[in-house]
C-alpha cells in the first residue's frame, strides 16, 4: 500500500510499503476514505520539532473497517468509522472522567503506543488501528462528498474548536474572541455560535478565512496582531476585554494575546499546541480573575453531539478544505498548507 | 483616634492620629469593632515588597457606621457593617459581572483610590469607608464574641477560601487538596466540603493547623511538601492526582506543587497573592487538560451565602483566629503571625 513519512524538516515522502496486519487482538484494519494535514503537522515539517527516524504521518481519518482482531466487540468489517486523533482505550479512569488524551493506555498514530507497537498513520491505504473498540466511532457511509468532509473534521479540528469553546466556558449571550484562523480557529467559531455567543470576533488578516469565519457565524473581524489586536478588541467591548477567547494557535505570542483580549473574570481556552517552552506570567491570571483551560481535545467527549449537528447539516465544518490531493500527491498538499496557499488540504487514498 | 501604620520591614506602629472625617458624600465612618492581620500584610512586614510611605494597614474589619455622607443611601448610623478587602462602587460593568476587586473605581484599605484620596486602614479606631453604598453588607450586631469572630472572616479569609474552591470548581463527590495551612487554606477545608467534597486532603506540617483542618472537614493529612508531598497526593489517589486543588499560599513553589497535585482533566483554583513574578509552562496546562483560575475574591459574590451559614452556626471560621490583642499592641499582633506561632491575630480596637 502507499504511506505518507515525515524523513525530516521539508521532506514529506509518500513511500509503498506492505499492508498492515492484525497485530492485537483489539486491532482493526481500516481502509482510508479521506485523510488530511494538521496545522500541528507543520511543526516537524518547519523543523520546529524534529525525529531521528521517518515518521508514519496523519492522524485524521475515516474510512471502512476490512478486518477486525479477535477480541474487537463494537465494530465489524464493513463499519464505516471516524478516527480520533489520540488512540484511547475507553475504559481507564481517564476515558471514564473524559480525558482521552490522557488515557493510561493512550496512544498517537504513526508513534509508538501502550501495546509496544507503533500505530499506522492516516495519510494511507490503509491503517492499524489499536484499542479499536476504545478509540474509533461508527456510523453511515456518506454517499455525498461534502458529507465526508464534514465527517473527516470529527476527528480533530471540529471537536478540537469545540473543546477550546468549552474550555473558555462561552455561554449563551457572551463576546468571545477566535485567536487563530487556521481550521481549528474557524471550527471555533462554529462552536461558540453552537454554545450560543452572540458576538464572535475573529481574529484574521486573510480575506478567504474573513469570509468564512463570516458564513460560520463570526460578527466581527479584526485584522490587527499584538498589542493592536488587543487594542482593537477593548474598542469592540467597551473597554472591557471578551468574556471568553479560545486559542487556536499555539505560540507564546498568541497567548499572550489571547490573555490580554479576556476581561476580568472571563475565560480563556487553548488547544494550539505549544511548540516552544512558552510560560505564562501567574499574576497575570490573579490581577484580573481570568481563567485558563486547555489541552488536547478529548473527542469522543463531544463526538456524538457534533455527528449529529453535522449529519443534520445544522454545521458544516468541512467548508474547511478548500484544496484536495491524492494520496500520491501528499507532499504538495503538506506545502499548500505551509505555504498558507490552503486553510486545509484533503487527501483522498481512493482516487488513484 | 490609635491607627496603624506599616514603616518599614519589621516596623510596626501605632500612632495617636486625627480622627477621619466624611469627604466625600458616598463616604460613611465606621468606629472598628474587630479587625485582624492577614497573610499578605506579611509581605510587606518581611520586605518582600516595600513602600516608600507609611502605609495605614487593616483591610479586613468590621464595626458600627457613626456618620453617614450625604450620598449614602443604603446604610445609615448604628448599623453594623462587614467590610470586605476591597472597595467597590457596585454599579460599573465588573460588579455587575461578579468581579468586584476589578471594579471601575476599585480601592484598597490604606492605598491611594478612584476618589483621588487614600482610605483608611481598619487596624484603627475609626476608618473612612469610600463608596459605601458599594462596599459594605450589613448585619446585626452579634452579642456573642465567637459570632464576631465568624463575621470578621467573612471580610476576607472565609470568602478567599471559597473563592479557591469555586475556581477549582469543586463538585459533590471530589477528592480536593488544598495547599497551604494558613487562615484561608483552612477557610479552603470549609469551602471545600460546603461544595460537597468527598475527600479533603490538608497539606500542613503543624499539628495544631492539622487539628483545625480535621475539625473544619479534613480527611487526610499530606506533611510532605514538593515532589515528596506530590508523591503522597498520588498515592493517595491511585495515582491519578485529585480532582480540584486549592493554591492558598501564593509561591512559584507551591504553585507548582499544587500543579502538579491536579489530575489530568482537572482543576486548580488559586488565591494566594503571588508575591514575586512567578510564571507557570503552558504546557504543563496543556499536557494534562488541566483549568486554572484564581484572583483576588469577589467577597461581595460570596458574602451573603456564607454570612447565612454563620448565623445559623453551620460554619464556624472564626476559630482560626488563635490570638487576640488590644490595638495598643498590633505590633505583637504581626509579630506572632510572622513568628508563626498564630495562625491568624485577632485586634480589638474597644478592648483598651
Amino acid at each position: 500500500m502507499l504511506a505518507t513519512y515525515l524523513f525530516g524538516p521539508g521532506d514529506v515522502r509518500v513511500l509503498e510499503v506492505a499492508d498492515p496486519q492484525i497485530l492485537r487482538p483489539t486491532d482493526v484494519i481500516v481502509e482510508v476514505e479521506a485523510a488530511c494535514v494538521c496545522g500541528s503537522d507543520l511543526w516537524g515539517y518547519r523543523g520546529v520539532l524534529s525525529s531521528t527516524t521517518p515518521l508514519a504521518k496523519g492522524h485524521e481519518f475515516i474510512g471502512t473497517i476490512v478486518e477486525t482482531g479477535s477480541d474487537v466487540h463494537r465494530f465489524a468489517v464493513g463499519d464505516f468509522v471516524i478516527a480520533p486523533f489520540t488512540i484511547s482505550d475507553g475504559v481507564c479512569q481517564h476515558c471514564r472522567n473524559g480525558v482521552h488524551p490522557s488515557c493510561t493506555n493512550r496512544g498517537r498514530w504513526g508513534q509508538l503506543g501502550a501495546d509496544g507497537l507503533i500505530a499506522g498513520g492516516g495519510q494511507a491505504e490503509l491503517v492499524r488501528v489499536p484499542l479499536a473498540d476504545g478509540t474509533l466511532t461508527k456510523t453511515h457511509r456518506p454517499s455525498d462528498p461534502a458529507m465526508l468532509r464534514h465527517l473527516l473534521t470529527l476527528t480533530d479540528v471540529m471537536c478540537t474548536g469545540f473543546h477550546a469553546a468549552v474550555c473558555a466556558d462561552v455561554t449563551p449571550g457572551d463576546t468571545v474572541v477566535v485567536v487563530g484562523d487556521g481550521a481549528v480557529g474557524l471550527c471555533g467559531v462554529i462552536a461558540a455560535q453552537r454554545l450560543g455567543a452572540e458576538h464572535i470576533i475573529m481574529m484574521s488578516r486573510h480575506s478567504d478565512r474573513q469570509a468564512l469565519a463570516r458564513e460560520f457565524g463570526a460578527t466581527e473581524i479584526v485584522a490587527e496582531r499584538g498589542k493592536a489586536g488587543v487594542a482593537a478588541i477593548k474598542e469592540l467591548t467597551n473597554g472591557f476585554g471578551a468574556d471568553a477567547v479560545l486559542e487556536c494557535v499555539g505560540t507564546e505570542e498568541s497567548f499572550t494575546q489571547a490573555l490580554s483580549s479576556v476581561r476580568p473574570g472571563g475565560q480563556m481556552g487553548f488547544v494550539g499546541l505549544p511548540a516552544g517552552g512558552a510560560s505564562a506570567p501567574i499574576s497575570s491570571f490573579f490581577a484580573r480573575n481570568v481563567g485558563v483551560r486547555g489541552g488536547a481535545a478529548p473527542v469522543l467527549r463531544y463526538i456524538d453531539g457534533l455527528l449529529t449537528d453535522v449529519l443534520d447539516g445544522s454545521i458544516t465544518p468541512g467548508r474547511v478544505f478548500d484544496s484536495e490531493f491524492a494520496l500520491e500527491d501528499t507532499p504538495d498538499a503538506w506545502a499548500a498548507m505551509d505555504a498558507r496557499t490552503s486553510i486545509k488540504s484533503l487527501v483522498l487514498p481512493r482516487r488513484r
